[in-house]
């Protein structure tokens, strides 16, 4: 059967043929359909998930939500030709991490790992092929290859609905881009799995690719608390001195980031502890876990000759090298073995408890070539698309069978990444842009984080540690600058206030994962994937200037500067010198995190800054879960006080969930859930199930912010 | 024996086999080798070019120039990869049109026809996948696909030449870019021709290139005067009206580009003219003869529904059309016989001149996606790489059929191009890097003109008019900003002085023009191909940097901004506000064009300023024939005073080469060749050969500029 199809194949890719590709429904709402002869090396074989599908089978009724004639497949020049249609007023949203954009319709990308580099062109750390419309459905191309994506940019002679023509010469709205009816991608492969996620809302689809991929990764309590990485060259009694300064310093500290210093050689690396600057990994580890604190150890993957590692992972490792260090292929299962062995036996046995995982993007200039071969005979344009994600997939196992939770970074990912712990984080730094990043993250099943790294002056540092402690990781990142949370001495205040607002906001945020996990509901997310959310862009431009603006290119605004943090909570932080900005505020009415008061409706409000506060609103009805001020996040078998804050006057409900912030036990049924409820000025807790872990008082003290 | 090529090669492509290439001596000097299966439409097919075999056979006898057992080929995934060694100091010039580097050591790009985007990634208007060595031999891979070059980044496990292991915790010498002794290519097809040229200088093998494709375009000399570009939606009234101002101004012009508003219709085209801006075509052109000034027509190849072309070429296009208009299949002989009935008729036999082919290279936004199909079978990809090739092709042979040379502009263009009429030009507007892709020009076999169209202060107005006039092509292009020479009242004396003084140079500048056609050599050329010239890159910075130098990248000087026009004139222009500027001067003295003073020997000098001045120095026993100052180009049958300037001391020798300047008669021998000598002060020209076109004074005059 397989070789009929191939004979077919050949048939098809030489003649050019055009076909027709067939739908199957695999899961509630999704279905799939083969385009010629996929690669056995793709993006979610990598992946390697399990969907959820009690939860897949909890969301909505979806139908396939285009019609099948619009869709086509064209095999040519021994690639795939994709095309899906397009309505009037569509928008697309996705399609890899970007930083600039986020409505992607009328862009053009080549989805290729590597280092943001400025421009959202394709290249990213995520360069995810799945794009979610506004009119509520996702399309993922299952294919870990460098696709190019004509997202409503592409017109055919034979449109559907073509552009109107126009004169250039006559016509003042003369447009440089004719509107166009299609999404066209490029697989530059013999095949792929196609997946349509329905909806029938945007966040429907997304919900429905999360769950596909085994649903969002619920991170330990630990890993939402703050985190500090430490100078490169930081001894460990250098990193135990700083863990004491942030005791004295009273500020949150859960897990230090030890940067390339423990390695015995980094830039290549060793992956075995320094014997001067760590003389005692164990002692080290043990000292600060003693301090409530846990180890993340950097790393990037390029094995040195130096290594004990090396001879062993040298016959399963690419032709090239990386920074003289072999590039490991994670493909095979003994590679995977050999990293296993040594890392459990150097670290994680030790009571490391998470890696970041560095440089497995970009860029291309000390990465492996397109020209580099790898035993296992996977092309070195697939190994670059899928390396990240298969690591994060080889020390999830790892984590998994110790029955931990870990939290770590990365900055490779790709599709099926949703049920991996991992945080993406790069070397950029315009901080408007990584704001829009994670915006961007919630519609391709990724994580980001806007680290910290340095500021020209307080007021920067400032407005920086507050997004950042609305993000997945607060992280302060001073391998190279050496900060502190307290470096700006005139803000520290505000800084450690919000730090620990973060703290304070557990119940509420940990719950939000959990959503994450069960729902697949992305915990920082767009604006786009709000109910009752409508922004018109506006239009712009247009000017002929023959040097800046040759093609009277008209510009679209975009709404990315605000985003949620779960269900009830705006978040619209400010940047650097701004005095006053824009929030928008979706249907029903929103009221001022901090002082209960109605703030808008349904519109466009003005906020002037405050330099110790991150503006946020809540929604009629919004429940707040908190619990006091405090440095780490819960232990397991700690029971706190819940302080529940009440916005606005409708009534409110909010799950709140809770386990032992550690384990996987959450997944056979070791968690709590129960309902906060709300109306007309009095609130209710439904009560925990016996012998599953809850770590809040009975009885709560109920907030009701506003009068 | 084809089939059988074919299995092997299929088994070859499967097995991931490495092979040995097979080199081939097709012409002295140029070897040939085949890997895989080359495709039919690849560069020089469509260039089709014969190469000048008396000119190659005159040039010094070259060998091999590598080692090959150091050269390897590899079928892989469908593809090719190439590698190719590299020396320890070896530098690498070409590899496209860029902008911002000369040196490509230690660069990775993907050639990929486009726009220039701001970065030299690859992605430019003629991608050329050629590249010259200063060891004196160059490499072109003759494939119309996006190729990936790793000009010195990548590093095998196997290298020949390892780079050295470096610990980044504790080496402050850390590279963030080891070693690399290879350059390695990838070519997405499963096959390619490669050509290598010997030296032994680099100018040699640069030679060879221009030669294999026919040698360099010879310009009709009308084509070195000014030319001035008219806002888009001038009339012919206007027109004429603007070349009458050039004679109150006094002003050099030889022709006139008439921009989109001479269509009935532009962006999708017509081309046909447009019966309110332009009534009377041919009473257009003839008026503007009567005055001395020829007609170059814009276009974009996009046809337009309302063109009488659209019926007949609709069934010769590809799928998708660019703002309308149909991509015409340019790859196909009933297409090209379609456009050149069309043109013929409209223009060329009213007496149009030329053409400029806008919009044949990007951007992706709007050209015919990669997943376009095209009735020959040509691929999108390829038809990408080629159209502005296939462009200049077919409009060269529509002239040459007339016996009468054109001169004109091309935005897309790439190997093979060198024997086509075209000089490249764009919308960018930065003034250094303009005269940084003058300098790359020459590597690859195309022409760039720096155009002028705007400024922001009279000095940088003169600054950007003195290169412009020391380029192939002196002009000033004002479709839409309206500008005239004269538009800054303060500098338009010393703006006519600059235009003037290229009129000035016309013997010297056509003789230049007549070596790269008859010896292959770049009119204007990078001081790398320069002998005796020699620069030594300094290298700075590698501060650790966590946002914008993370990985202590260190700079590599470059020399980018001078360049020669022809064997005697170093060019070193001024940009805005600089105050002054290092010249390069190489081995022997050099002498200041102006003033005839020694300038400096095999040294550094800096220059100050002078508004009215573009630094031009002459090389000891330099001769420059120069005639009197005039508006335009003589015509054939003129016969002028020659006035040859002499600097330094030491003997010299120029080849004065004069033909119609209009017609081929030139190819089939009627044209002159004199030798202007000079020693110890004495001066003396041979005799042209009677019965060939000779335009200068026997009685020529001397000048000895240097006392």
């Amino acid at each position: 059967m397989r070789t009929l199809r191939l004979v077919l194949i050949c048939l098809l890719l030489s003649a050019g043929a055009q076909a027709q590709l067939q739908w199957k429904e695999v899961e509630p709402g999704i279905w799939k359909a083969t385009a010629g002869q996929p690669e056995k090396v793709a993006l979610l074989s990598v992946a390697d998930n399990k969907a959820s599908k009690t939860s897949l089978q909890a969301l909505p009724a979806a139908t396939f939500p285009l019609a099948e004639a619009d869709i086509s497949v064209t095999y040519r020049d021994g690639k795939v030709y994709l095309r899906f249609p397009l309505e009037k007023e569509e928008q697309i949203f996705g399609l890899g991490l970007n930083f600039k954009t986020v409505n992607q319709r009328g862009r053009v990308s080549q989805l290729h790992m590597d280092h943001y580099g400025g421009k959202d062109d394709g290249r990213t750390h995520a360069p995810v092929p799945f794009y979610v419309s506004s009119r509520g459905y996702g399309i993922l191309i299952d294919a870990a290859r460098y696709l190019t994506v004509y997202a409503g940019t592409a017109v055919r002679v034979d449109a559907k609905h073509p552009p109107e023509l126009q004169d250039r010469n006559t016509n003042k709205d003369w447009d440089s881009q004719p509107y166009s009816d299609a999404v066209e991608i490029l697989v530059p492969a013999a095949g792929t799995d196609i997946y349509i996620f329905g909806g029938p809302t945007a966040m429907n689809a997304v919900q429905r690719y999360n769950l596909f991929n085994g649903g969002g990764y619920l991170p330990p309590k630990w890993g939402l608390g703050f985190t500090q990485r430490v100078p490169t060259l930081y001894s460990q009694a250098d990193i135990l001195r700083e863990a004491t300064e942030f005791e004295q310093h009273n500020f949150p500290l859960d897990f230090i980031g030890v940067e390339p210093g423990w390695h015995s050689m980094s830039y290549p690396c060793t992956f075995e502890w320094d014997s001067k600057r760590f003389p005692d990994p164990k002692g080290f580890i043990d000292g600060l876990m003693a301090k409530g604190v846990r180890a993340n150890l950097w790393l990037n993957p390029y094995v040195s000759p130096k290594s004990s590692l090396y001879p062993k992972v040298k016959p399963l490792s690419g032709s090239h090298t990386v920074w003289n260090g072999l590039v490991t292929d994670f493909t095979m299962p003994e590679a995977r073995q050999l990293f296993k062995e040594h890392f459990i036996k150097n670290h994680i046995s030790l009571g490391v408890s998470g890696y970041k995982m560095d440089e497995n993007d970009g860029y291309d200039k000390w990465l492996w070539p397109d020209v580099a071969t790898f035993p296992s005979g996977t092309s070195a344009e697939q190994m670059r698309q899928i390396y990240g994600l298969a690591m994060q997939k080889m020390t999830d196992e790892w984590y998994r069978e110790q029955n931990l939770r870990t939290y770590g970074l990365v900055r490779a990912s790709n599709a099926g990444a949703s049920n991996f712990p991992y945080v993406i984080y790069n070397d950029y730094y315009s901080h408007p842009d990584f704001i829009t990043a994670l915006v961007n993250s919630s519609f391709i099943g990724v994580l980001w984080t806007p680290e910290v790294r340095a500021s020209k002056s307080a007021e920067e540092w400032v407005r920086r540690m507050q997004s950042v402690c609305f993000s997945p990781m607060a992280m302060l990142n001073a391998w190279a600058d050496g900060t502190k949370p307290w470096s700006f001495p005139e803000v520290e205040k505000a800084v450690q206030d919000v730090a620990m607002l973060r703290m304070r906001l557990l119940p509420y945020l940990y719950s939000t994962f959990a959503q994450y996990h069960f729902e697949g509901k992305p915990p920082f997310r767009s604006m786009n994937l709000v109910d009752g959310f409508a922004y018109t862009a506006q239009v712009s431009g247009g000017k002929l200037d023959a040097t800046l603006n040759p093609y009277e290119a008209k510009t679209r605004s975009e709404l990315k500067d605000q985003y949620m943090m779960g269900d009830n909570l705006i978040v619209a932080p400010f940047f650097a010198e701004q005095k006053s900005r824009k929030v928008y505020l979706p249907k029903g009415k929103w009221y001022d995190f901090y002082t209960g008061k109605l703030a808008g409706e349904d519109q466009v409000i003005t906020v002037n800054a405050e330099l110790d506060k991150i503006p946020l609103y809540v929604r009629d009805g919004g429940i707040i879960p908190m619990i006091p001020a405090r440095r780490q996040a819960p232990k397991a078998g700690e029971v706190l006080p819940l302080e529940v804050r009440v916005y606005g006057t409708a009534p409110g409900s909010f799950d709140l969930y809770d386990d032992d912030g550690v384990s996987f036990d959450f997944e056979k049924g070791a968690f709590s859930r129960v309902t906060l409820k709300t109306a007309a000025g009095k609130g209710t807790m439904s009560k925990p199930q016996a012998g599953k872990p809850f770590g809040y008082q009975k009885n709560v003290s109920w907030t009701f912010m506003t009068k």
